[in-house]
């Protein structure tokens, strides 16, 4: 069980005004756990967009420029405990830094950032600086992730043996991207970086490979494709992976296959049996014994949930839980996370850290060079 | 497209302590909607369990009493705008009535009240009191709900001609029900009121499939059947309704069908097409036309989705909403419609009133005459 | 397991000729058992149509008329152990008398006859003649139907307290009924008996919750409603039941619910588990026991197959078997039924006779008398 | 529409006898068919076997060896028109060989043969001796495996951008492989040929993905894993593919994931839909245009079948037709191939030919080939 909350965090925002598409995900997610304040945010680059962003979340404190807000929120007595940065990949680095900087704690979207360099800057940064960050990998904070975690933790499954990951959308099929800023910023390597699906959503089915597992994604062979209508970037890219000791793994992740919406699918199989989860019931896992009838596990009580996902349970089994309920645990344990980070001592929670982040962008470059080189093997691992 | 909130209103709770179930769900949802602040509430009529409760919730004011609660906050400068009751059915009645007459706006969970004296008392109240009064049918607050009521109406499965709907549980399945406080009310039929299942999740069926149909239920034809651990009252009814212009219809719902969480379903077929929902997987409606192919509509943008269920949308398709964003809806049209009221005006949302209500204790009323009567056909519509 | 077969049986049809519909289904199961012969048939009561589909279906001989058939075979030396009849509802007592009375085996389509009068006479007439008579309710050949029955016997799911059935079906939606030969007989109460949607896929259902619960049913209360563009009998019929020491349940069958093709799908759950099942996919049946995950029974060897289905199966576990197949352990189970009737002996198989038929004309007789009184209970059950 | 039969072919089988796997399922799909009698057989390499196998299937003439068969059924006044050869892979190649040189039409299990050297010399024999020769790729012979490909060549999905098939089993999960007679010489190299699950139902994968595109696979990379109890040869293998003018597709076969019976899945994204299959649930094709919502194809008249597919229809839609009436079509078609052959003429069918047949060993090897070299392209198209 989470300990019980006694007081509201003070939460910033840069990013997630007008127009944008996950601040408002971040921005549910907090209020919904109950241990967060929003109160001061720079939501928009463009002022006018800022002020009118502000009026619409109801904030206290409205900023033009991450960077004042950064000094400002420091100084005052009553300034933000974290700031969650929904902004486009390219600009996360200059804004975590600033932050950090400034010793207020970073929950950062994904991919972190977009070169290593970067990453590597703010591994050291914040081991050094001592200020709490961590990064939303989503879809890990779904009870049902949770709970094949700790079955393939427990041995439920045996050895694992073989695991698929996908990530499958279709917004992007047709004879061209469609014209919006999201769809701009993702294939334009000034701004996504040296990959564009595979940042985009292939660090998402990566992190989650990993996470369920727990097993290191240790080499890469990608190649990259386009079959829908980008020009500049990958919109597709098929993966094989060398995890742990010796598993052999598949990654496939796009955004052209007509159809699909949200398509993130996992499939582990070990030597004694297999687990299945797609995102878009996220709710069921089935689980298969070898010999025996696979089963449907349910989110809920009872009936083969483990602690380790049950305790996290809001409604009972059969009214469904979803995303806004998986960034409501993420938002819940960030919270949980970064007071015992300034207590000195370790929650027992799963948030992502800055280590998880810099994995992330070393996959993205490692599935590039790979990509570069027909589907050669490429170290995959950042230990951190 | 709701309009934006400008400030939030101020709410406070009565029942939803530690122990309770659905308070929670309530909160959450209020939280989300991020146009409500929950500063208030009597959580338990217990007093320590009101208080602990009152301190996890980090509630500004506590109460161990309603009616003291009531008069407090209608003195109170800042005091609470509505209150959401969340207790035991046969309690509803006399804690909106205290908080009505105190000119605080009600949002009641259902069934309403237990017995129709209650029922036309509380719609007399309302009317002449002019004070806001919601009821929480939820499931009307599901994208795809809305998106079927507007198909529906269009004329996109032509005139209904037979609809069927289901709410199929488990929990008390076996030899005895089991020991909890949830069930042991539910079975008390001084507590309870006429009906067990009919009026826990009999009403939400029959709420359902009156709003998607656009329908009036005007007889029902119920046999009550105890098929779990059951002992004094139904676990299981099986009706047939004659709805709207000889439209003839059924309703079976069962606590006791293992195997089933929360089964609520409802198929309703027309002269040109049929349309068919499945709480447990909310986002996707089935639609048929005659003579073509079945398409899965699923809740996004674009892709078949009316005006009336888009504006709705939080989360891009695929990325599934669940019951915590149909309470987030229902909270956010609770608001826009009790600021509404106040500036006697009429909001452009579908939040259930005080005679939708009273429909839900009158249909229990005519279900239980109907059964006592071994399915003799019963008027079942309230008119207000 | 079945024993092998040692010869093949001849077998005569009467119907199925071009233009038909269900002849070419029990032809395909009789070929596929490889213990029948078709060799002679009067497969049209039209010469020419008679002569033409004999030659498509390569028959020794053909007849023009059923009863000059049944006399030439019984005289012939190589003459058809039995007859399939595959003619409407209302031809079926006066042919099945003929071929009996000639000594022929008979191998009736349901429903077995329109009046209880005929089906007396023929229960009369096969018990005295010792002829062998079964009629094919084809679905209770599915595999994983013998896997349910055999749970429900074995007492997996407890003492059975309530179930529920319903054929769904959608050809006959809109407004009116297609102008097709079958849709014409099956809506003429001259040709169809007294009920329409009740005689023609209510008798399945019927047939259907008494096989897998091996529990009679009693009572029935059935109203009758025209959904579709039916104009002189019911296409869609509600009806509750009772079966068995007071097990209630559902039965309903429409052909006017668009997006249905054949939905038949049965549900019963017991005092400590449940089964659920559906025609569309009669590979797998959901199994829950109480406080259990539900599993996924897939037909094929081993994974909780008991040997009353395991002993039918052909295909491994994943290659679809379908009616098909359901049809070919038909006529696999009629032929050593036969061949054991002829010896005198008691085959272990389970092929309805005569009275199961009668029973489901009594069915349709005690629907029809309870639509008529608006649902009144009516006795339901024939004792033979 | 099928030219209908005017008389039944004659066929004989070597392999098949009790123990077998397949060859059963080859005999029902020609006795299905009706154009088809089944007369002789080798169907054991064990006279014994042989002898009792050739009584249960009530065969005219049973032979010990298939060159003697070969040798009699050319020179009996009614032998056989074809053989069906359901032997060991290894063996496949004697024993065509030895009807087509005695004249008698082979249809021959997959894969082919084992090593290019036999497939090229059983082209070259085919195409000089002008003998009947078929391969039976069965899952070519569903319906909807038909729509597919009627579909991808109306354009109804825009040029074809990526594919994905898999193959997945779970038979030979855990720590070792069945000790059966089936899973030895499936992986014993020297009965299997080069490659074990990929030439085993790899190259099924192979043929769909091909047949439902009309794609060629010019260029594969594969890597072979051990991720079950198989000790000597693969379980399991990654493949990308090159298709067609630069369409990259994956293909994933594997015997070792648990919970998977006989999952081939067949997915296909085109510049303007999508198309979804899985052999499980045959009956279904989930189709979406880009911008619209998902259909449900289901086999049966009308409702978006096309004629290539509509016309093989036995069942009304939601009857399921399965594996079994694939065999059927099979059969069906192999029986007017091979009478049009006869005649000189080229029948209107999709009978899978030798250079088809010759093809899946090519993939065979390039992908042993690729594996052993890790994952380098290889050519893998014979274009014979």
């Amino acid at each position: 069980m989470w300990p019980k909350p006694t007081k509201r965090l003070k939460l910033g925002f840069v990013g997630g005004g007008r127009g944008a598409l996950v601040g408002e995900w971040h921005a549910m997610g907090a209020r919904m756990s109950n241990r967060w304040e929003i109160v001061a945010g720079a939501l928009s680059s463009k002022p006018d967009i800022a002020a009118e962003s502000a009026k619409d979340w109801m904030l206290e404190r409205s900023y033009d420029d991450f960077a004042v807000m950064a000094a400002a929120e420091a100084a005052h007595p009553d300034g933000i405990d974290a700031v969650a940065i929904c902004t486009p990949n390219h600009t996360h680095f200059t804004i975590a830094k600033a932050f950090l900087e400034n010793g207020i704690g970073v929950i950062c979207d994904k991919p972190m950032v977009t070169t290593m360099d970067e990453a590597r800057e703010l591994v050291s940064l914040v081991q050094q600086s001592g200020v709490f960050f961590g990064v939303t990998y989503t879809y890990s904070f779904h009870s049902m992730v949770r709970q094949m975690k700790a079955m393939v933790a427990k041995g439920m499954i045996g050895k694992v043996r073989q695991a698929h990951v996908e990530y499958v959308q279709d917004w992007a099929s047709g004879a061209s991207d469609p014209a919006t800023k999201q769809a701009a910023w993702r294939r334009d390597p000034a701004l996504a970086g040296r990959a564009s699906v595979t940042g985009d959503i292939g660090t998402h089915a990566f992190h989650l490979i990993h996470f369920v597992t727990g097993e290191p994604v240790n080499e890469v062979s990608a190649r990259f494709h386009i079959c829908g209508g980008a020009e500049r970037m990958e919109d597709t890219a098929f993966m094989q992976l060398k995890m742990g000791a010796d598993i052999p793994a598949t990654l496939w992740c796009t955004q052209a296959a007509p159809g699909n919406a949200c398509g993130l699918r996992l499939r582990v199989y070990g030597e004694s049996g297999g687990l299945e989860w797609n995102q878009e019931h996220p709710e069921i896992v089935h689980h298969t014994r070898v010999g025996e009838p696979t089963q449907i596990l349910m989110r809920g009580h009872g009936k083969g949930m483990l602690p380790e996902a049950e305790h996290m349970i809001r409604l009972p089994r059969g009214h469904a839980e979803g995303v806004s309920d998986a960034w409501c645990s993420l938002y819940t344990e960030m919270a949980i996370a970064l007071e015992a980070h300034r207590a000195g001592e370790r929650a027992n929670v799963m948030v992502p850290d800055v280590v998880d982040g810099a994995r992330g962008v070393f996959f993205v470059d490692a599935s590039a060079d790979s990509a570069e080189a027909d589907g050669a093997w490429q170290k995959c691992w950042f230990e951190g």
